[in-house]
C-alpha cells in the first residue's frame, strides 16, 4: 500500500486576470501563495508526511511546493521536476483573454477547445510572443517534443510516462509522494488512476491548493475511487462553485 | 572549463540572535531573505546562469536558494539536496549563546572552538533539545554516520565524497553548478580547490548572499585562485568587517 498526495497550485497572477496561461510562465497571485501556505498546513494537520516531491517546471507549481513545503517544515525534502506535469498547452490560445476569446468564438468553440478530450486549440506560432521555443528550460526537449497545442489526451500521452518512470518507482519502494502540478496535468494523472471514461473527465475538477489524498494497492491503483481531499468540505464547496460557473 | 559558483545563505534568525547555530534548523531573517534575493539578481545582472543546483538539508540554505533563483526567474533548475553540504556541527555548543559561552570559557578555548581546523567542541547529548538525533531527514543516515560534534577537518572529509560523486560529474557533464550552503561547509569546499593549508583556513571568511564564481580546468581546479565574487567590492568590506570583528 502506498500514499500519493496530488495538490494543484494555487491561483495565479494570470488566473486573477482571466487569460488563458497554460506553458506561459506565470507566477502566482497573493492569494494562490496563501493556498499553498495553507495547503502545507492541511498536509501538518492530517500527518501526511511526504517523503519525496514531484513537480512541473512552470513557476507557479513550484512556488506551491516550496510554500506548502515551507509551511509544513518539509523544505529540506529531495524535488524533482519535470516538463510532463507541466499544465496543458493551450495552443494559439495562450495569452489570450477567457471572455474575449469566448465572444470572439462563440460558447460551444470556447467549450470545445476547454473540455474536449481530443480536440487541441490550433497550434501556437514559433514567433508568437507565447510560445516556448527557445526556453532555456526546454533545451533538452528535441524539437518535436516541444508542444505548440495540447487537449487533454495529449497531456494524458506525455504524462503517463513520466508517472511510470519516476513516480511508481518512488511509490514501489515505500515512499509518499506528493505530486504539485495543474488542473489538467492533475485531471490527467486522475483519469488515469480512476479509469475515468474520455466524455466522464470534462466533468471532473480538481480544486486548488487542497491535498487530494490516494491511498494506492499494488497495482498502483486506488483503494477508494476519487481519493480523498484533506478539506473535504472546502474541496466540494470549490468543486460545486465551478460546476456552477456554467450555468 | 567548468563554472561552479557558491553561494552562502544570508543571515539566519538565529545568526541575529548570537546563537551558536551548526544543524539547528533555524530560518532566514528577514535581512537574510533579502540577501538571498540579491543574490540572485547578481547571478542575473552578470549573466550568470546555473544549470543546476545543489543545496544542503538546512532550511536556511534551501531558502536562500529558493529565493535567489527565484529573483534570477530559474525555480525551474534541477535541484539536489545533502547534509554532506550542511553547516558544521558545533557539538554541546548549538543552541548556546555566543558572548555567554566566550565569557564563560575565555577567548582562547573559544576561538579554538570556532576556528581550529582539528579540535571539535565537546559532543552534543543525544538527549540535548539541540540535538537531531530522530530528525526525520536524517533518518536514513546509519547512527555512526550522524555526527555529535565536528571540527572543520571533518567537514571537509565528509563533503568531499559529495564533490567527487554528485558535483563533478555535473560539471564534467559541461553543467554551470550553484551550491548553496553554509559559511563552514563552503569554506571546506575552498580549501580543497584552492589548496588553502590546515592553518591559513582559520583566516578565511566566505561572506553571505554574494555569489563566488570559480572558472574550473579539466581537473575540477580553479583557474585563479580564490574565484571571482559578482560583487567584488561588496564581498571585500564584508571580508574586512569579519576581520576586525576580532580586533
Amino acid at each position: 500500500m502506498a500514499t500519493l498526495v496530488l495538490l494543484r497550485h494555487g491561483e495565479s497572477e494570470w488566473n486573477a486576470k482571466g487569460l488563458f496561461t497554460g506553458w506561459v510562465d506565470a507566477g502566482l497571485s497573493a492569494k494562490g501563495e496563501e493556498e499553498a501556505r495553507r495547503g502545507g498546513q492541511l498536509l501538518l494537520d492530517a500527518g501526511v508526511r511526504p517523503d519525496v516531491v514531484h513537480t512541473s517546471v512552470l513557476t507557479r507549481a513550484i512556488q506551491t511546493a516550496n510554500l506548502a513545503l515551507g509551511a509544513a517544515d518539509l523544505l529540506w525534502l529531495p524535488v524533482t521536476r519535470s516538463w510532463r506535469l507541466n499544465e496543458r498547452h493551450y495552443g494559439a490560445l495562450q495569452g489570450k483573454d477567457k471572455a474575449q476569446t469566448r465572444a470572439e468564438f462563440g460558447d460551444e468553440q470556447f467549450m470545445l477547445w476547454r473540455r474536449s478530450y481530443d480536440t487541441p486549440p490550433p497550434p501556437i506560432a514559433d514567433d508568437d510572443e507565447f510560445s516556448q521555443l527557445g526556453d532555456a528550460r526546454y533545451a533538452s526537449l528535441p524539437n518535436e517534443l516541444l508542444p505548440r497545442t495540447e487537449c487533454l489526451k495529449d497531456v494524458v500521452e506525455r504524462m503517463l510516462p513520466y508517472w511510470y518512470d519516476q513516480i511508481v518507482p518512488d511509490l514501489s519502494a515505500g515512499r509518499t509522494v506528493l505530486v504539485v502540478a495543474h488542473g489538467n496535468s492533475l485531471r490527467a494523472l486522475v483519469k488515469h488512476l480512476d479509469g475515468i471514461g474520455d466524455d466522464e473527465i470534462a466533468a471532473l475538477n480538481i480544486p486548488t491548493g487542497i491535498p487530494l489524498r490516494y491511498e494506492l494497492d499494488d497495482d498502483f491503483r486506488p483503494v477508494a475511487k476519487g481519493g480523498l481531499y484533506l478539506d473535504p468540505e472546502a474541496a466540494a464547496a470549490a468543486i460545486e462553485a465551478v460546476a456552477n460557473q456554467g450555468k
